[in-house]
């Protein structure tokens, strides 16, 4: 057992706060967060200091670092208040880099380095959240061309990306693990229609619905090989599951720090109010939680980078952290009292922002649909 | 025992519903909500129909209710989707009722006749949340008038508002219970500087920091008698936790209602989503929840009612209703998916605006404060 | 609404409380509960003072009362101190008045006169605990007579019993609800084998395995009518659960009181402990649960005696109670430190006792399935 | 980062596995428990395997090994069912190695070898349980004798060690880091007087209460430095509370994996409880906290063994370990229905040894305490 951190990612994570204080302050944070914007300054300053390609091969520009580096970096970026969610690009670049062709990989590329998205996911639909295999999206031949008809919802950067990775569904096959394919859909062709969601945080990330009538695209559209789109998505889930977590660990350590200090200043009646036991149960719970998140997320990462199946742990990973984190982040608030509830502070935006963790990229109950057939199965 | 309710209580709430049905929309509550908007037609509406100043003396206008009554009134609004948290200013309208002279009285029924309120809270004070001894804001006399200064925080209403009733500090006395003043002071007095805070929710009511800059005021607007403040505010402050307490149920129900309806439409993985376990025990806890709160405001009210103490009861039902409220409320959302997160759907609106409860009116941990040494008392 | 008991109630309540105080001392619970005996003394004297036959009809010796004040006689009990779990025989009697023949009822009464069980309930089997359809016990005609062949598990007092109230399935009948039969079987036939189980609590109470092996009965033995022992068995199941939650919260009273009173006595560095708020907040929170039991508890009886059904909510208030009584019974040992840890003590007991309430009379987890299907078709 | 055994520790537990399976098999686990019995023939096994002084320098024949492995042969005990609680001698026979004279070595050795412990630990008191400041112990000199007077409780194995090693106050120094010293008091001397207090659990360690009535001692049966016995006694203080979340954890997964073997194969309503998504989600849940407890136990352990401070962590991984593996036994005891209820089945045994460790080894309330005033000062 080793639980230290090796001196290069000392350095890594040391040269990443530098960066972060640097070019995303909290007031950076906040009017982006106010204005529904995003922190395109920042987001270019990561991509140049090489944190926004963390994890894609050299070959491509990127810089390959273990699964474990990959969560610290993770856990970094949410402890100092960026907006975190936006991370984790890397891994759906990942996927192009896998199974796109030339053009695929070019465009996707060219936008990476600048901090930017070249597409967004087109996998959740009004019929399909967890239920993936309910995806009622086609792609239809006519005439030499594709056509593309369908409704996806909860799409991220729909709105600023100039592509989609669009999963459709063959009806004509009837096992779900061929039906499935990918397209590269271009957002500007005719019949694509994007309506920005309201959401209660998230607010440097416009999620949309997005309606495809009749969108036309070529073969050469395709990603990856048909039939296959499952198998592609499946390729970074369970690393991305794990991602989430670490996000999540992060928001939480920047909650906590905040709680605790404002424990050690504020006073009511007579005395910091860190002094009352009710204050300090909270603050050591807080703690208990962070600390189990943090082992769970970096021994998750740890097994993939050591060909461990991740498949049940990244699930619990995830229900953990999702659960644990947003736990602390209310008591955060909860500490802070009026102060939490206003957007003065950033605890509630960590708030806001944090609750969609045990929806997204699977929700709560999907966890344990997953790891807990899983566990049954070991001990029979 | 009697759990029923009178038929003068189920006609009164059957014509609440009808009210509500057609002044306060989903739409129009959405609406106020994106604005932060005052929704001063309803309120108006509430105003004209008798329910604005329920539990006012007849003399004034009001209609004399006991408070098991008013309890129920709140709690249906609240399970309505109405912003239920507008509610109950006939609450600190009986305290000018009672200790007011005839032009603070006058000016008070004058608004709400209208729906509208006359003054807003000065108590709060930012090193003054639950520890309410340590208000620092004076009163001082000179050349026969008065001049206040000071700095009110989380005053809701004080935009809108033409008075606040201001709680200053005596510093010559040192008994508490006597240190304290009310005063009537005009808002657009000159030295009066409102900011309104910007909060999770609660949009249709500003909430403001109010900074008192040696504001001139007379004589005549002392509020009761000097060196009473803390006793008036004392004389509703119990039964205001207990309709706080009210409030939340009323929200939880709303949740709990739009989730177990959603539960039974929503199809996943083939079958109507409240089939699976995991559902079932979710909406089995929250009613379980909405029971227990209900059964504790409307006994904590007769309590009231009976001439019992509850001053104990009142700080345990709220704690209560807080909590168990915000938790039926979260769990609404998590059935509801990515759907709750969005703005599309009210339950993101009960949870943002629900939240607070757990804080003003005295935190969760204020209320252990003040029933634990109490119940230990009864035991010794 | 009216939360008042009646004058005849507080009357019952505060005899009674002078029997338990006389008849059921710590001491003697203490010595029954070490030696694994059933405390006939005390039994005796509930029936000869008139608590045993609470409920049942004047025509047989007994008082009739309302299920509300049945459940305060129960939690009054369980508050105590003394083995509640042994209460509640009257609705088993009641069933055999109500479907028994003369013979049955003679015995029945003759038995509950002195406090004593004249059957014991024949129903759990290895395999149908949670599902009473999987019951596999047979009754066979052969030559003029019934025979019995079977294994039944859990039965409490089968040890000293003279009779089983034992049912059988018929697999002939395909309908579950025509297929299952209660018979009068003599627990001193050929063919009856006992096994007394030990357990972690309800030591006065003895547990078994009754292994039933051809034993030979007559067809005047059938209860009721042939095909119709579910249908009966159905007659007295919520009030039942009711009466279990009942209990529970009487329990949890007994082990609050223990707890304050520790609190108001125990010295720890240098003060009370209950000045310590880790440990008011324990307190506080368990006198809300408490609240909500009563409240529960108080309301689902009423809706019985009102001919409200309480299918729904018996099993919410039956697992509510469970679980939140054993949760305050936990809290009580951890304030008592390490002598609640020792039979020293009653909380000890008290938590051994109560922890099969969460199992017995329906698991936590067979409540939400009641109540959960039941919700969801309301909201339908 | 690594989280990997190595081959050493491998094979260690590999061949304490063999060991339990050979000498403490769950049937004479069983019957142990039931009679109240010291398992002396299994503590042999283990001492005569090496595994009885693992901690213990070599030079007094034990075998050195890091607190991470002495972690991990603590887990796999607890998780064999076997009697966890009697470990963690090493940890007591270490402090007389480092502050005993030799005949106080001599007397510990020879009794470890064969498994058995020379010495009682005399800390806790009736009002010093928690608050060991409170020790009311005197050791006075008389005519060149030193005569102890005070009450121990909570004392476990006083009924068979020889000796107790007694802490006692001395009130005339003010400074209680100077007040406290340690004695070596053979059990048989006149003025001892043994109760064994009956407990919920821990069945096979008799605990005692220890009344000491002027028993005469030696100048030389001093233990360390006079006054120094606070300091003496600290020397393990964090590994061992380390120690006792690494026995709870192996005993929740014990429970968990009888639980999960039981989803496996128990059938109701027509299938394996295990497909039952309220089943699933218990153990999915159970699964993450044995995780994070084995997380939290081995890194704590690590830091141990690495110069890194423990104060806060020790507590903190010992309120946790305690609080979910009693939660997770309880769950185990909930899925097992009936059955876990009975001593037929060893999680009930479980379940009631388990419980303890919320309490001793200083409360969960007492954690808060240690870590909570920490981790604030970690942040000023």
């Amino acid at each position: 057992m080793d639980f230290k951190k090796t001196e290069e990612q000392e350095l890594l994570l040391e040269s990443l706060r530098e960066l972060l204080e640097r070019e995303c302050p909290e007031s950076y944070v906040k009017e982006c967060d106010a204005k529904h914007e995003y922190p395109e300054k920042f987001m270019r300053a990561l991509a140049e200091n090489g944190f926004g390609l963390l994890g894609v091969p050299e070959e491509y520009g990127g810089t390959e670092v273990d699964n474990v580096t990959l969560m610290m970096v993770a856990e970094e970026m949410g402890k100092s208040g960026a907006p975190v969610y936006l991370y984790g690009t890397a891994l759906s670049v990942d996927d192009i880099l896998t199974f796109g062709n030339e053009e695929q990989k070019k465009a996707t590329m060219e936008y990476a380095k600048e901090g930017k998205m070249a597409f967004c996911l087109g996998f959740s639909e009004p019929q399909a959240g967890s239920d993936t295999n309910a995806i009622a999206t086609t792609a239809t031949r006519k005439n030499g061309k594709v056509y593309i008809n369908g409704h996806k919802t909860f799409t991220s950067f729909a709105k600023t990306t100039p592509y989609m990775l669009c999963m459709t569904r063959d009806f004509d096959v009837s096992e779900p693990s061929k039906a499935f394919s990918m397209w590269w859909v271009p957002m500007n062709a005719p019949g694509v229609k994007i309506e920005v969601l309201d959401k209660i945080g998230w607010n440097m990330s416009a999620t949309s619905e997005v309606y495809l009538d009749n969108v036309e695209i070529e073969e050469k559209d395709l990603v990856g090989k048909e039939g296959h789109g499952f198998i592609q998505l499946m390729k970074n889930f369970e690393i991305e599951r794990t991602l989430m977590a670490a996000m999540a660990l992060g928001q939480a350590e920047c909650a906590f720090e905040d709680a605790v200090k404002y424990a050690n200043q504020r006073i009511a009646f007579g005395q910091k109010i860190g002094k009352f036991q009710m204050i300090q149960q909270k603050i050591v719970d807080m703690n208990i939680k962070i600390e189990n998140m943090r082992n769970y997320v970096y021994k998750t990462a740890w097994e993939k980078d050591n060909n461990i199946s991740i498949q049940l742990s990244s699930a619990m990973c995830k229900r953990y952290c999702a659960q644990a984190s947003f736990e602390v982040i209310d008591d955060a608030l909860q500490i802070l009292g009026g102060l939490g509830y206003t957007t003065d502070h950033r605890v509630s935006r960590l708030w806001r922002d944090n609750r969609v963790g045990r929806i997204g990229g699977g929700t709560d109950e999907i966890m344990v649909h997953i790891a807990g057939r899983g566990i049954l199965k070991q001990y029979k």
